[in-house]
């Protein structure tokens, strides 16, 4: 009906078209899975609720839920993974709702996904004590609320593609992530790139486009 | 003296420091190629006006000015090429300087940089008549000032990581970039990261990094 | 009673004021009604939850509702259709309700409307297929939120007036819909005027005057 | 060289590329007017100082100034004028550079202008004494600074599109042009469109294509 | 106990502490209107809802409540009435619980008051209609939301103070109020001063004090 | 020519226009004085820099110049002085530029005006010095910039009219004068109103229609 | 599991972690606790509400809860107090809340604390009753919103360290707290040092650390 | 004449006024030193260009000047110097002047200081040589502009106050020190207090009342 499925991107980019579940009811959901599934192989919906999947599941029961992400998957062939990792990096433990998106993602494209949780730079021992793992990644996703300062520190001691995602975790002149989001973008660490407020979405996609590059595979 | 260079820098990063020229007096910017010199192997000095160079050139005589980019680059021994491209693409004509910064600071660390410039979406026609160019490209640099829409064209169009460069060309409502910027941040195509306005460095050392991952050599 | 209805507006302006229903109590919607109804012709009112119509239609039973619209319409007497139309363009599914009031505003002043929706920048192909149908209308209104790049492209590919419309869809620095109102602004496609972010009404309402402008008839 | 001038516009658009001047040095903008000479009918330059200007019509001693509103027009073959006409006003006589800019892109174009600067709401008499002549015009662009409360006066008064233009004229919290902006935004007059703050060759253009509707003729 | 209610104020400045009741509990206001009563003559609760007033009421059974302007007034003594009056002029019908407050303040401080509601510029011969009451006022008050062009057009017609209130009316880029705000700050009318979004309180009283520097009376 | 100068003001207004010289030039300003002195009685010309002035004077040799408040004025004939008093007052020493323009103002419209400078809060004590002085005023002008604390503590102490007017002296997060504004606007003292940044003609103004009322005089 | 307790920071910072309940579940909570208990000796959690105390409560008996403050402690063992005090004031019974957030983290920490609440500057003489004991803390934390100019008044009258802290109370251009943080950060007054919008805790702990140099005991 | 110079503050406040010199003639700032000359002991001058000391200098002989911090230093008799040291701490070479205005007037207050300059995080191994030394420091200023993280970082690692101060340093994004202020207010690390950006005046006088504390002195 209304809606412009494109189908076509997969061809063109490589992935099919990833829904965006803020916004639209269960139903409307319901019916873009059904045209998608005709075509794609994997689909993968973003910003659902519990409830919204509730209804969802009933009409596709082979849907998996992602609480912590808010995502639903539906796979239907496996596919290929990458033997390079992307490492997801939090600040606190209030970020992981985003680093989920991220890493989640990052997943469904195939992609070895390294987490690292809470290793925010008010304790920055924390982080030390993980960057072996760190900088043996491809790729490192950063996730960090209220300044983001973990994004520049991290940046600093690495030398591989840093994407870093502000999250609206704070108060006051947070402003609802801006702050991080200011903060990222003017790191005095180099390299690093930013995507908009909690979209880890986002991240994980960029992410897999970068290792992918790696592999020599047409990502 | 008081500055603290970070020679330790190349050896963590793969990458000598850089130096950030503005606010510094030509004495100063002298002073720190002095000291980088007996390290590092080739160095590169942005934001840098040709009067501050003129000064530079009469100590560094083997010094390179880049007008456009308002960069100076010392070049102590060859560096191997990417086989692999950085497209940098941009809107309007005013934005090139942004883009030859990106572009210069590219091919200091060993990439193939392609330039297709003002193609913006005023007159779209001009950007398809570069669509192969820009789909073989590993990464896709795009600067753009006014309201920053050919990321969003650019990005729905390929499958590669796009690096996004807002720039504060135009007037009124563009709030000196960040119209464009968040745009940018915004935008409905996937896999779009972002850096700061008018930051061409940032741009072309991430791309640096995205690119260095394809060839499997350590970047 | 307190509301000074400008019953005057007609004569001055062509058109019937029109009730703008948010924060409108369902009896005051209708008293306004009932006082329009002596003298005008046919009347809207927007902005009217399901809620509030259910009151209304008990009182009104021939008034219609439309619902993606949130629209209120009693028609009085038919009015004459323009043969020229205005094309109302969308770039997602969630820019449809604001899409809906602008488009039954026009109609409900006599303009002939097309309907394309969803063929945002992401995916351009989609756009590219409906162009011909677009560039036969007499006044095109683009709907779009996120970064609202969708108006840039149509602007620099017709030659008609273009009324563009921010939609507070998106999230982030998304700014409830800010972010696409300063996209729009400035935009480097010439003969793009901007109305206020989900103003779907002030958007039809001034391409029904363009439109009329071309017939001839006294808009 | 480098600039790819959009000479196709003229065919798709119905009219050449007007050149930004901004931001151009003197050579550019000689360079540009060269190439478009051999494509185009008559060339608009605006944004353009006094200095530059010295330095073009030494090559182009044909190019004629117009001072107030810092544009160049070399008039190749004269056009077709419009019988119906667009009326300019302005709020205060600093408002005249943005008006000027308006009225003469409509001019090149075809348009017929007239010209009612000084009338703002501080002594609205001004206005009612040209009331009259305004509501002859098939368009009306409104130009204010400071608050911009004419626009919603005179949009209030006539039933023809009104183009709004915001001014950087004002200081303190006039924010450079944004609070006049923001005003013609929430206008409670209907049927107002609006460009960037002092962009008065986009209301000057948009109200070309609008009052080439009524003509008839293919604008 | 903890509230250190300013007994001294009504020497000091004429008028008893006037209590504010957002965020305050029923219990609190109550408590306070406790110590006021032994001291003050006439006491006064703004932004209380029927909620709370129902609580209040069971405790202060001679307590009013005005609903539209969500204030409640207990008066103990008659106070003296001015000959001269201030008028409350509003634009829309939605501005008129902002208007009450401001009318009910200025009531309770003795003075007599003139209620024009609904007069905005959008239909402007409404206000001409009402001209000669306001400018027979001594303070004028002029209540405005969306734009608030008002408070400038009704400036530049009299000439007595006028105290402009912003409301928080309107949507999109409103900004709650922000845009009326800054429209009134500019107002190319000589003599306007402005009080904070939706402060129909502070507008009454700051208009109290005016209208008995004419009196003689000390106010 | 151009400017349609405001003569009917006087007879409607009760002042003259007043001349606001920013952004005009001499010979602007020269001819507007020109078409005023046929009709008004005491010309005022604002913001009139020291090199514009020299020119006027050549022209009009009985004008007078104040320095420290940007102001021109020509006296055609006495005007009668009010009995009672403003008192401007100012929090530093850099107030004093905008103060002047307010106590200019007051002057020519005939009110007699008390200055009291320099006593900002941070040394509270130089306030308290010269209450009685504030207190004897009709109306206060507070002229403060930084954090402009200073009106909120005058407002506490006073029982008349208060006019607070920010001023743009400050650095940092001051924003131009911002700061002050919003802190005049959320005054927890109550009858405070506030007019533009820098706007010391708008407060001098308002204040002389306010003191106009107390004398019974039409002012 | 996921959260990394950052136990070291008592033998780092003098200080075991304190818990952000904001964003957690009771049962998050719950663990936080639990893994603090092994080590720490007294546990301090904020941002509490009384919903999820309860059930905090269940599992930890011995806690305590303080409403005001929305706070949760859990005492192990006794801390030495110091001699000198902490005052904390406030500007109006609004601000309490932030207040004893601020108070309590102080006392937890065994500083001796002076409440002082609800002496705003609208009523000054409410303050200079209590300068003598403010005089005699050797740190003042100043709590207010709406225009937060109590910090500068107090600023100006002390020689301590005083920390200011700006609260969300207010309405229109309050802005959630902003006004009263840019009033704080430009105050004129010397020395005076600002934490984050409602930011309590931070207060309380940087006057605690401040307290503490003053007793020569290592805080 | 007009300056109300506060001499009463040396004994209310410890310190005699310090005069801020932007927005002064030379002649104003003689004009003030003389006064406070007869009174206090010593006198600090900042924000003064080297063009206007050399004017200083020409009455004032033994004033020195201090280029870097842009301050006038006039020493009538030595102060007792503090055993304990406040250590100023920089992210950048471009930071000194900022952190030189703070660390001169801790000790014109007689503070012994301990500058620790370019130790960003973009090379956090620079900090960690110069931890032991930042740890011995009483209290800690942490000058840094671009995105600010050297405070949450710094303040992670010490148990003493940090007063951060936010640097003008950068461009884009950084809006002018707004993203380093920001960054600072929203530190995930306790106990960090901030000022205005660039005042490092108000940094070095807060650490001084900070570090006198300690001693037991009078401060
Ligand atoms: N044009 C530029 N934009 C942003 N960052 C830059 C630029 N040029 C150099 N840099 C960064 O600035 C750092 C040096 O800063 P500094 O110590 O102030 O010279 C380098 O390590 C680069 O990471
Ligand atoms: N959805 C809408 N958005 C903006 N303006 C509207 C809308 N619907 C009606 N209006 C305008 O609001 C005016 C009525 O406002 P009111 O007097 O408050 O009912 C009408 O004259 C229209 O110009
Ligand atoms: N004064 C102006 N304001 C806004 N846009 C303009 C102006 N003058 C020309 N333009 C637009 O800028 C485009 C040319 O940009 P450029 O390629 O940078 O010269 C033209 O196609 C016009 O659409
Ligand atoms: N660089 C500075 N930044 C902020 N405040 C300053 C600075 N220098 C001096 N001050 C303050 O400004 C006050 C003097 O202001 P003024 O009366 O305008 O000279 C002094 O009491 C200091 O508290
Ligand atoms: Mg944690
Ligand atoms: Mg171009
Ligand atoms: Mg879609
Ligand atoms: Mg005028
Ligand atoms: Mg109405
Ligand atoms: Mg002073
Ligand atoms: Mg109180
Ligand atoms: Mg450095």
């Amino acid at each position: 009906g209304f809606a412009k499925v494109d189908l076509s991107r997969q061809r063109r980019n490589g992935y099919p078209e990833v829904i965006y579940g803020a916004g639209k009811t269960a139903e409307q959901i319901i019916g873009i899975i059904g045209s998608l599934k005709q075509h794609a192989e994997n689909i993968l919906c973003t910003r659902v609720s519990p409830v919204k999947f509730a209804l969802i599941q009933q009409v596709e029961p082979t849907a998996q839920y992602h609480e912590m992400a808010q995502c639903v998957v539906l796979t239907v062939k496996a596919i290929p993974q990458t033997t390079t990792t992307i490492a997801v990096v939090t600040a606190g433990t209030s970020d992981m709702a985003v680093a989920e998106e991220a890493a989640l993602t990052a997943e469904v494209y195939g992609n070895r996904v390294n987490r690292i949780y809470d290793v925010g730079v008010a304790g920055i021992h924390r982080l030390f004590e993980h960057l072996d793992e760190i900088r043996q990644a491809q790729v490192v996703i950063v996730v960090a609320g209220m300044e983001g300062a973990l994004a520049s520190v991290v940046g600093g001691l690495i030398n591989r593609p840093l994407i870093a995602v502000p999250t609206s975790i704070g108060y006051g002149t947070n402003f609802g992530g801006l702050t991080a989001l200011m903060t990222m973008l003017n790191s005095c660490a180099s390299g690093i790139t930013v995507v908009n407020i909690d979209n880890g979405f986002g991240a994980g996609y960029a992410a897999s486009m970068m290792n992918h590059l790696n592999s020599g595979e047409k990502n």
